[in-house]
């Protein structure tokens, strides 16, 4: 079967009118949930570096990062903005595939908007569209594929991307052969970078090379046309089991937004049954941090493979540390940005339960739940079952609660008044006239 | 063991005095070889398209690639080197590991040396340790990485790149494990992208890739640091089996660059004992093209699953064709650049004597070697068999012959006396006091 053509032949003929109105809607639910991740994240030092070192070699500066002040040019633009939405690791998450799909795509859309006049209608419509393509991509190859060690956010974002601009470019079939190929080509992204910045250079590198992948096809530059299922391609050399019918299968009736899942949490999603847990024992039981001798979960096999670090010093490690998100759930009964930072993970009280708490992986849990059982000095013993973790597909995040989750995070970097202002234009994305104009009003004072 | 860590200390440390001469001689040689390939590369539609497409994104314009008259920035300026270098098939190989290992190397110290000033010696001395790097990272998950479909030249080269860049510009061990982890979280390239202008984009994009996690490193852009030998590093993800021992096993002592060999013929290398066979068959028969009833090969088993392309079009398809290898040896006599292009593939005698053609996979034939059998119309039949490849480390292009190979080539896209001139600044390239005059005396007028 020819699935890069057939994918490529769909991408370029689909109408947004086509697609149903709660896709439109889950879209918008992805861009408000992303930008919010973008506007703190671009105060990370990750983005400051990759701007100092990379700033000046940036082309003409027709376009800006997300809440940033500099203008740099649209290719720069699309790698500062997938840093900046994933470096908290707070952005969406697909549970089919466990990548994190708005970043790569929302990146270079984003750049692309603030540098070109696009109206929201096509903006939403190419964002729905790369994310089908990357999603389907990753369906097809995963769990190998990621359990071989790719963060498939990176290796499956550069399709994202590279299909977004391609629809938006206005490609033909044959240019968008061209660019999947030429995505497919520089698909990317070790797990042994998390609990590094080089975790969040996956998806900007992939908006990155994503629209240069698009840009170069518009040109005519060629690629292997079965990029996806050649012998050679992309399915074939990094997974080993995949089913490339996920791709194409249901294209147009079944839209993989509908089980997009947006982070209560800035930390590894499999941790999330266990902090929900211990925030909820904290707000039942007001236990004082230092009543706790000892701290005893049973989560999924996943978990400890993920997040089984406990000697831990800097923020980043936080989010990989199962034992951490415990810790802050019992001891502050919240997760947010500030409890995933240096200073939290060296919290004297944080690091006192951290270390006392112990986990065990038990193939019956499974990847929404956790058990918890809290050891007090006085003797007693807390226990908490997480059936479903909050954020996931049976208990999501409403639009109300996404717009907090922005508030909550984006007045770390911008006034309050600002913020309330983008989550409006987040949310008429699809109404406006240049798209541009919501990239600007996240600019700092 | 720490794999990235010893490599990385010892590419810090490395003084060129302790490098042999024999070692730095094949430097030479290699470079007299890659710039020669550059130079006629730099007039394909491939470079071309590619500043087409990237050029009004490129920033300060400091750099120039190689036999071009653009000014780009230095990103810029390694991407097009590396597809200028390699898009002809022209370049050098290791066969122990089968990549093309100065292309994505020279391409972006060239850049950088036209945009900064660097003396001729820290040149030489950066692209040993850069082709070092590159090559033991190859030779350890050789042949398993390239059996799975990876395109190792692209895969290893962003190696190369990264640590080139990373001596010259000075990283202390700490920048340089952080460059090396950027490099292996870029690697990429999938040998599905054979036969089109993706082949050629890898070592363009592992150069500039390379360049750039040089640079984010150096400003502190952290990275796992055991990006190599981790469990979720490059070679666990991107190799069945591997020796991570190779990397570091005689390091200082044993150096690749001796193992460089020099293609006479600008196709994939299995082809080239067939070719150099055929050659030697017209040059002793005399034989016309017509006469050519039947063509029968002998053989690696390697050589079919690279290059069985018979009923092709496209010059680029014919470097894969050991059939076309075949026809033009027997027909022309020669296997120049000029037997690859599209007017060459089409040559209706070419293409009699190609369709004439069979091959046999024979496990007891080397990839050194071949049989060949050409049958007659007068009934005769000739036969060569080739037990060591002209180019190959038995037999290797002299000083002289790759001067000659420099020469053919160059001609085609430049006087003759700009040619004599350039090839003359490559052999003393170490005595320059400005690298930057070598990339200046290869702008076109």
């Amino acid at each position: 079967m020819d699935i890069t053509r057939s994918l490529a032949e769909w991408l370029v003929a689909q109408r947004l009118e086509d697609i149903p109105t709660d896709v439109r809607h889950e879209a918008l639910r992805s861009i408000v949930n992303i930008v919010g991740c973008a506007v703190v994240g671009s105060t990370h030092p990750a983005v400051d570096i990759s701007l100092r070192a990379l700033g000046p070699f940036s082309g003409p500066a027709t376009a800006q990062p997300l809440a940033r002040r500099e203008r740099v040019d649209p290719l720069l633009a699309s790698l500062v903005n997938g840093i900046s939405s994933h470096v908290y690791d707070y952005d969406d998450t697909t549970p089919g595939n466990y990548s994190h799909p708005s970043s790569p795509v929302a990146s270079a859309l984003f750049a692309y908007a603030s540098a070109n006049r696009v109206s929201g209608r096509d903006f939403v419509h190419a964002f729905i569209l790369g994310f089908e393509a990357e999603s389907r991509i990753g369906n097809a190859v995963y769990p190998a594929h990621y359990d071989a060690g790719w963060h498939i956010t990176g290796t499956t974002g550069v399709f994202g991307a590279a299909t977004a601009l391609g629809r938006l470019l206005g490609l033909a079939t044959e240019q968008m052969i061209w660019a999947i190929g030429l995505a497919a080509t520089q698909a990317a992204g070790l797990r042994e970078m998390f609990g590094s910045m080089g975790k969040a250079f996956h998806p900007g590198r992939s908006a990155q090379n994503g629209y240069a992948a698009a840009l170069l096809a518009r040109e005519g530059f060629t690629a292997g046309e079965r990029s996806l299922e050649g012998p050679r391609g992309f399915a074939a050399v990094q997974a080993s089991a995949y089913d490339l019918s996920k791709i194409t299968s249901g294209l147009g009736d079944n839209w993989d937004l509908r089980v997009n899942t947006y982070k209560p949490f800035p930390c590894g999603i499999v941790n999330h049954p266990t902090i929900d847990g211990c925030i909820q024992l904290h707000d039942e039981h007001h236990v004082a941090p230092d009543q706790i001798s000892a701290v005893r979960l049973r989560v999924a096999p996943l978990v400890l493979d993920l997040c089984n670090q406990q000697n831990i010093t800097k923020g980043l490690q936080g989010k990989f540390s199962v034992y951490h998100g415990a810790a802050v759930g019992l001891v502050r009964g919240k997760a947010g940005i500030q409890e995933y930072t240096d200073e939290a993970v060296n919290d004297p009280s944080v690091k006192r339960v951290r270390e006392r708490a112990t986990a065990v992986a038990d193939p019956s849990v499974t990847e929404d739940q956790a058990s918890i059982e809290v050891e007090l000095a006085d003797g007693r013993t807390l226990t908490k079952f997480i059936e479903a973790s909050l954020g996931n597909l049976k208990r999501p995040l409403s639009d109300r609660q996404l717009d907090t989750k922005f508030c909550d995070q984006g007045v770390l970097a911008l006034p309050r008044a600002q913020i309330d202002r983008l989550i409006d234009l987040c949310w008429k994305i699809d109404q406006l006239v240049d798209v541009g104009e919501l990239v600007r009003v996240s600019q700092p004072a």
